[in-house]
């Protein structure tokens, strides 16, 4: 994680459109922002369209990784949102592309502690994956002078959200990246919180990478937010400018502060996680360019503005 | 942790009269010293025999968790060691005893993220308890709008080592350090690595752990080595000055720092994981008093220095 300058105090959003007439890009995280759970937020496709007619790229950013780009797709689909998988990054795909861009070598294998996403993304870019969801119900017989062996051309461990996290798991993946010789220890994200249904909150990622770090004692590469690999990878493939973007989301810690780590705009909405109260206590030091209320926000201080 | 200075290089041990005169009790770390998985390491019980003959107080000391004291006296029993199970200091009966200590109420309750051994110290404190392998096996069902209960009344989560950890445990125990005000986070050890079978390195309770830290964001109170927590309760059960104790390990970052912090004098010995390059490797920072290959070099030096 890079450091940051403490900012000054963020500032109410009073005029968007001059907010979405000085970028190109926007990004959004989705939980908070533009659903909370199974429900779309208020406005948000009315939102979306008005951008896209303003000739706005839109792009949806998610430190989920269960699903992959095409699995989240559906997520849109049946709120009714017309989003395309290509504008869709999640940090299953983050893991591929990852790998990609660092042209690791197709006869090297990947052993993933993740669900389904992380594997249909790796499958899509080429790679050859073992672990996930087969490994969920593996159990250590421990005999004397037993030993677990493991796969010496694994080059990498992928550890993402795995709700069948085992004992088996931790000790294939610790044993990868303590003996295979290189072996890389990438995680898609290390949120604390997740939301796997919206009655409370849920141990996140940060889990699941925790026990990896314990066992291995050694730090993992963050291709989620908030290290700059989707924000760098978005920038390239696009070709704009990270000052051309702005990232909106609900959390302070991942969605601001990945925005600020990558060089954009940043805009906190209070649809999520987030409250103003927290915004402003003391304690925080992580300070967005603008907060306002939701996303739609955007159609009615649009209107006040003109 | 406690910040200790660097010490000056490690001497072989050559008069090990002179060592064994100057202190009263030795704690022995036991595997790597005494026993290497299911083998006594040579010369061990007449060793032992000759300082009880000398009047030396002996003590066992070990981060494992998965046994209760009364579990563990059998090990050495079965090895054919004369050890009472008062002269045991699993990190299990330490983490009761740290309760005991801090006098955690009666009517709250502790969860357990670990094995037998922790809930049997438990029950013998008088402490109520949840979790531990009854929780092995649990799942949790998906369903829109499932929320997790969790018992109100828990005030602290002990984490140790944990062969049946899964997510249904990290979930309950989060929710317990996250929601129930005052719940404390114990960790009978952070090892990276544990000895379930000596024909390969397992992934240890520092795992368990920290799925908690990824989860919680909080770092827990240790119990075990390196802390002092064990070096306190003993100087204090038995009345001894810290300087009057030598610990005796095989691990420069568990051992021997806990002799340190403890400021107790230190013996390593190279029979279990640290080799004599390991030692004088200019990247290890931590230097123990004395080393010497064997504890069972108190006889031939002994015989040696007369």
């Amino acid at each position: 994680m890079e450091n940051f300058t403490t900012k000054a105090s963020a500032q109410p959003l009073k005029n968007a459109d001059e907010l979405i007439d000085s970028v190109e890009t926007f990004i959004f995280d989705c939980d908070g922002v533009i659903w909370k759970g199974d429900k779309l937020i208020d406005g948000v496709p009315q939102t979306l369209d008005m951008l896209r007619s303003r000739g706005k790229r839109l792009v949806f950013v998610t430190n989920n990784s269960t699903k992959s780009r095409k699995q989240y797709g559906k997520k849109f689909e049946t709120l009714g949102l017309d989003v395309s998988e290509e504008e869709i990054f999640a940090s299953s795909f983050a893991a591929a592309a990852y790998l990609k861009s660092i042209d690791f070598p197709k006869d090297k294998k990947v052993y993933v502690v993740g669900e389904d996403g992380i594997l249909k993304e790796l499958e899509l870019a080429g790679f050859q994956y073992l672990g996930g969801p087969d490994d969920g119900g593996k159990k250590i017989e421990l005999k004397p002078g037993f030993l677990m062996e493991h796969d010496k051309d694994v080059g990498a461990v992928v550890v993402g959200f795995d709700r069948y996290l085992n004992y088996y798991k931790v000790q294939y993946g610790t044993l990868c990246i303590r003996e295979n010789p290189g072996c890389l220890f990438i995680a898609t994200n290390r949120d604390a919180v997740t939301h796997l249904t919206d009655a409370q909150e849920w141990a996140g990622g940060g889990s699941m990478v925790g026990a990896f770090i314990g066992s291995t004692q050694r730090e993992p590469l963050v291709v989620g937010k908030p290290s700059t690999f989707m924000m760098d990878y978005l920038a390239n493939k696009f070709g704009i400018l990270k000052s051309q973007i702005c990232m909106v989301g609900d959390r302070l810690d991942t969605d601001i502060l990945f925005g600020q780590n990558g060089g954009c705009k940043t805009l906190l909405v209070l649809s999520g996680v987030t409250s103003l109260s927290m915004l402003q206590s003391p304690s925080n030091s992580i300070q967005p360019d603008f907060y306002t209320n939701k996303i739609s926000d955007f159609l009615s201080l649009k209107a006040a503005a003109v």
